[in-house]
């Protein structure tokens, strides 16, 4: 079980004190997530024209599509697993018939040939 | 193609003119995640007690955490779907050969009633 613990992660230069139980590794790959893309932004002329209002709003939209665009692999990528767990039982099932089936003619294939040798 | 249009969006209750390739249902309902979040918070006191700066990174840092849960999940179902598709190849394998199987035993069989009914 994890403990509760406080991280401190820099964000766009300033420190912030986290409480919760994401292990400091993650919330420090969360942090460089973010400041990666306030960097992004900050070289693009047209953002730095924009109120600091627009500012972070732009950047909780641009996060929140990269959730949005992952949501929808995740679900997509579900959608085809169910799909091919549905297969993989349909493969599995016709693959224990043929082997019963092949079961049998190895039977009757002994079956014959004891038969042709007592002729 | 889709072409470029502007959409006004409501965040925490301001108007913002979006200007993308993104359609307007996507963005509504990007916006509506935010404003979702938005609410959740405001119904934390904690929360209410926090400056706007460090509720501005905290709202940032819980939209990237749904991102990365996201794209964890997805990497992981990535992974299994490549297992999966290994599955699927050698059971594929396995039924054609099973099904090569059985061919050349209908064949032994003709032949040793064939055989049995000459005699």
């Amino acid at each position: 079980m994890s403990s509760k613990n406080d991280t401190e992660v820099i964000i766009d230069g300033k420190i912030y004190t986290l409480s919760g139980y994401e292990s400091e590794e993650y919330l420090q790959n969360v942090a460089l997530y973010i400041n990666g893309k306030i960097a992004d932004f900050k070289g693009n002329d047209a953002y730095k024209k924009m109120s600091a209002d627009f500012q972070r709003t732009l950047l909780n939209l641009n996060i929140a599509d990269d959730y949005f665009k992952a949501k929808k692999t995740a679900d997509r990528l579900q959608v085809e697993m169910e799909a091919k767990d549905k297969q993989l039982y349909d493969l599995k099932h016709d693959l224990v018939a043929a082997n019963l089936k092949l079961e049998s003619y190895e039977k009757e294939i002994a079956r014959l040939k004891k038969k042709e040798s007592k002729k």
